[in-house]
C-alpha cells in the first residue's frame, strides 16, 4: 500500500478548496525562505484552516510535502509531454526541455531542495512514490526525444539513465546552495540574463553530447 | 568572526586524537544510513567519548559535520591540486579530476548530502566556511586546467563557473537519492563496472563541451 493509497481522498469541493489552501499555503511558505523547514502551524496559520487538517488530508508534513511536489512537477510533466508531441526537430526539443527544466526552478524555488529531501527519506515508500510520479515519466519523455533524434540520424545513441543524471544534475545543481552561490561565485539571484546564459550553456553541451560525429 | 574560529581549537595530542575520534564515529555511522541524521548520543556511543566533548571541539553537531566534510574534502582537494600539477595533456586531467570527483562521492557516500545540507543552512556562515574551504579552491583548480587547455590550443574557453556546476551536478546527481535510483532504474549499489561506465559517460561529455571545432 503506498503512501497516497493511505491519505484521505479529499471528496467534497470544500475540501479539495482546503486541501489545495494548505498546499498554496505552504508552496508560499517556502518560496519565502532558504530552507524546508515548515512546521504544522507555520502553514496553517498562513491558510487560516486547522492544523489537523494538515494530518486528515496529507497523513503527515512529509506526505503534504510530497503533494506539493506533485503538484508543481505535474505542471511541468503535461508541458514536457506537449512539447514531446511537437512536430519540430529533436534538437529544438531538447533546448526547450532544458529551458524548462531550468524555469520550473526558478518558479519554484524549494523544488530542488524538496525533491532531494523526499528522494532521501528513510521511509522509502516516499522516494518510491516520488519516481513513479516524476523520475519515471520525466525519463520516459527524455528517452522519447532521444529515440526520436536517433531515429532521424540526429543524435547519437547514449544511455538514457546516464542522460538524465547529467543533465537533470547540471540544471538541479546550479540552484543549489544558493548562499555558497552568492559567497563562491557573486551570483545571488538568478537574473534573467544569467538564467538565459545558463539555459544556452547547458543546452550546448546536451547536444554537443548526442550530436553524431 | 567565522564559525570555525568560535571553536576551541584542539590543543594537545590527545585532544588532537579525542576530536578525530569523534570525526571518525560521525564518518562511520553515516557511511551506514540513508539520511545524515545523526545524534550526539549516538557519535558519543560510537566513539567511546562523552557527547560534551563534541561541543566542546566543534561547537556544535553542525561544527562537527563541518569538520567531517573538511576532513573528507581536504584529502579530495589534495590529490586534484596534485593532478594539476603534473606534466600531463589537459584533457588526460579532466578525466583523472572526473574519475576523482566520482570515486570520492563512492568512498563518502554521506558526503554529498552532508554538502548539500551544509550549503542549505540557515545560519550563513557554514555554507560560507564549506565555500571557502571546497568551492572556490575546487573551482581554482578546474580553472587551471581549462585555462592550461587554452593555452594549448586543445580546449575552447567557456564559462568556468558554468563548468563547475554542469559537471560537478552531473557527477553529484547519480549519488542523490540512491532509493529513487534503484526503484527508478534499478541500480542499487553503484558497482565498480556501473561506475566506470558513468565516469566514461560524464567524461566524454564534459570533453565534448571543451572540444575546438
Amino acid at each position: 500500500m503506498t503512501a497516497l493509497k493511505r491519505l484521505r481522498k479529499p471528496k467534497s469541493d470544500k475540501a479539495i478548496a482546503s486541501s489545495n489552501q494548505l498546499l498554496e499555503a505552504a508552496s508560499t511558505i517556502l518560496a519565502g525562505r532558504h530552507s524546508i523547514d515548515v512546521s504544522f502551524t507555520e502553514i496553517a496559520d498562513a491558510s487560516g484552516l486547522n492544523a489537523a487538517l494538515i494530518k486528515y488530508y496529507f497523513g503527515s508534513k512529509d506526505g503534504l510535502l510530497l503533494a506539493l511536489v506533485r503538484r508543481d512537477a505535474t505542471a511541468a510533466l503535461k508541458q514536457l509531454n506537449y512539447l514531446v508531441s511537437l512536430d519540430i526537430p529533436p534538437d529544438e526539443k531538447i533546448r526547450l526541455h532544458i529551458a524548462g527544466v531550468i524555469k520550473t526552478y526558478i518558479k519554484y524555488p524549494y523544488l530542488n531542495s524538496l525533491i532531494h529531501a523526499l528522494l532521501g527519506n528513510e521511509d522509502e515508500k516516499i522516494p518510491h512514490e516520488l519516481s513513479d510520479f516524476f523520475v519515471r515519466p520525466l525519463v520516459d519523455a527524455q528517452t522519447k526525444i532521444l529515440d526520436e533524434g536517433v531515429a532521424l540520424g540526429a543524435f547519437r545513441r547514449i544511455n538514457p539513465t546516464f542522460f538524465y543524471y547529467s543533465v537533470i544534475g547540471a540544471c538541479d545543481h546550479f540552484f543549489f546552495g544558493r548562499i555558497s552561490r552568492k559567497f563562491a561565485f557573486g551570483i545571488g539571484d538568478v537574473t534573467p540574463n544569467v538564467r538565459d546564459e545558463y539555459i544556452n550553456f547547458v543546452c550546448d553541451m546536451t547536444l554537443r553530447l548526442l550530436r553524431t560525429e
